[in-house]
């Protein structure tokens, strides 16, 4: 007899380890779903009740984010901690990270919490984005904004933004004070539309040694601010996929990160990119991984972050990913009966407008 | 807003269905696995505490599988119910029948917890098995049945056998008194050996309508009476498939069997097969199906006793599945860097000798 057990916390944590989740998502869901597939077993930290990580989940913590008695007692029950959701309060971040290892890092989760850290940090390493400037005192830094960005532009919250929520479009400097105030005064970032041909995305994972893998960058489509479709392999050249991935390889290091990085990339008519947003996690333009690749981005996410050997992010066919979105998961009956369709249900009982339901994977 | 809500009790249960699974091992944790993926969830029923399928569900019954109390509030928690585990007891199965759906049921359980009945069912639709005699009262029934059979034999236990527990062989009639004692005096049946050329199965899965879908035929490996690898495509004539296919289809239909039936035969030279023995449930030769298939055992095997739309089981490339058995896990590290090798691990924290502790699916 013999024990698979725990190994040393600062070390890989592999089977029969435990890994603490703050947020109850889809994302948490697919990410436990995958760790157990691994032998390691999920604790969710989470305010919502029966969220979709929770169903599939024996540990779950009910608690509020910054409930600090709550996370201590959390930490204590397992041996490395992570994120599916980005906009976790410093205090709380600094909490557990005095107790447990905790991946991705502060820098990378506080710089996904704010757009102009985000831009700052990639036009810093020489990596471009769409025009953009800081509108955080009111009408008149947005009044100087729009003179150097120019119209059309799109203002934008500068945190919690996500689905096109916290955005509003300027075709003309006198939608300005409508803007300011359809986003209830809160600081923000106009950012200059820029003439791109295509947007793609891609994932990378680092591993706490430095090692990384990258998945290959996919094509998306959004509809009403909401990705709708991602699929591979994109119809990008091939010096395209390069500068992509070497962005978000760019981005993990001088984050520090252990994790997954995601990069959502604007493509311009001569090939050339601009980075519109990252997230520090799984994306949901990585879905179509689940069933194209070796290894897909929510077992790599565990991988990376329990300091296990990163895996073959390679695919093996071609896919397209598509978000049931509100009411279109009720079409589960036809996604079932149509042939090689591989259909992921998150859990969620009310199908509201606008509401990412699941995903269907259609090999292609 | 909408409600993804539960279908009618005896029509399709999908999305927002609970799926009540009696037994706790690692086919209810794939199972479980899988229902999560379609948005149902699970509810299991086990004697263990943490065992590979209560890691996975937040809703788990720990009681014996006689107590009716248990099995009553179990029953009432859930739309439909199965079983990862055949070795239920007849009143147990009769009172969740009386209480819900309940697939497979009795028949195909019953004729799969005795190796006499299992025998005659296959027997009476004119399926060959090995050459067998029943040894039900004692050595001169054993005498009687060496006497017909000869040697050498396969002494097994009628009931509880798996893995090549409750079984002895026979050299010679002399073994007859050693090996009764062996196998503790219980009922039994003695087998011929049979000059098989390989040993495939099959694994077919039947709904409610009696639409049928069948996965293509494994050949297997087996290392001290245990199943070692699982390999497909199977290096058999396509006579033989087909031949298998009928089998599993005709013994599904005869039992009137809703989900899965997977049947483990023996390929004699000329490509005839003989039964060895069946089960009414997701089976380790059906592994290899997780990451080749469009749809895999596991959610076919929901989707056939939800009453779903049976999946796609066509095969999108080769595959060998390899057990991991006892200490073999412990070379998890070395499969999670092998490129494209997917390691599926159960969460058992002894790695006893003989026991399963996970399967990696290797591409080929």
């Amino acid at each position: 007899m013999a024990m698979v057990g725990r190994l040393a916390a600062l070390g890989p944590v592999g089977p029969g380890a435990r890994l603490g989740i703050l947020g109850g998502g889809q994302l948490g869901r697919m990410t436990a779903l995958a760790a157990a597939r691994l032998g390691i077993s999920c604790h969710i930290f989470t305010p919502e009740d029966n969220g979709p990580a929770s169903q599939v989940c024996p540990m779950v913590t009910l608690a509020a984010y910054d409930d600090l008695d709550a996370l201590s007692r959390f930490a204590a029950s397992v041996d490395v901690i992570t994120f599916e959701f980005e906009n976790i309060p410093a205090a709380s971040v600094a909490h557990l990270a005095a107790l447990r290892p905790v991946r991705p890092g502060w820098k990378a989760l506080e710089t996904a919490q704010d757009r102009i850290l985000e831009k700052r940090f990639f036009n810093d390493l020489g990596i471009a984005t769409a025009p953009w400037a800081p509108v955080t005192d009111g009408p008149q830094s947005l009044a100087e904004a729009v003179a150097k960005i120019g119209c059309p532009a799109i203002l934008k919250t500068t945190r919690l933004g996500y689905d096109g929520k916290g955005q509003v479009r300027l075709n003309a400097p006198g939608d300005s004070a409508a803007a300011w105030a359809a986003l209830g005064n809160r600081p923000a970032v106009l950012e200059g539309l820029v003439p791109f041909v295509s947007e793609i995305s891609v994932i990378i994972a680092r591993a706490p040694d430095g090692a990384t893998a990258c998945f290959e960058p996919t094509l998306n489509h959004h509809r009403e601010g909401i990705l709708h479709t991602s699929s591979v392999p994109a119809p990008i050249r091939p010096q395209t996929a390069i500068a992509a991935r070497a962005i978000a390889e760019s981005a993990a290091l001088a984050l520090d990160l252990v994790g997954l990085l995601a990069v959502e990339l604007f493509v311009l008519a001569d090939g050339s990119l601009l980075v519109n947003e990252m997230a520090p996690r799984p994306h949901n333009s990585g879905h179509w991984t689940m069933d194209a690749c070796h290894t897909d981005q929510f077992e790599q996410f565990v991988r990376a972050v329990c300091g296990l050997p990163l895996g073959d992010p390679s695919r093996f066919r071609a896919m397209r990913m598509t978000n049931l979105i509100g009411d279109e998961v009720h079409d589960w009956p036809l996604l079932m009966a149509t042939p090689g369709a591989r259909l992921h249900l998150y859990g969620k009982v009310e199908s509201r407008r606008g509401r990412k339901m699941g995903h269907v994977n259609t090999p292609v």
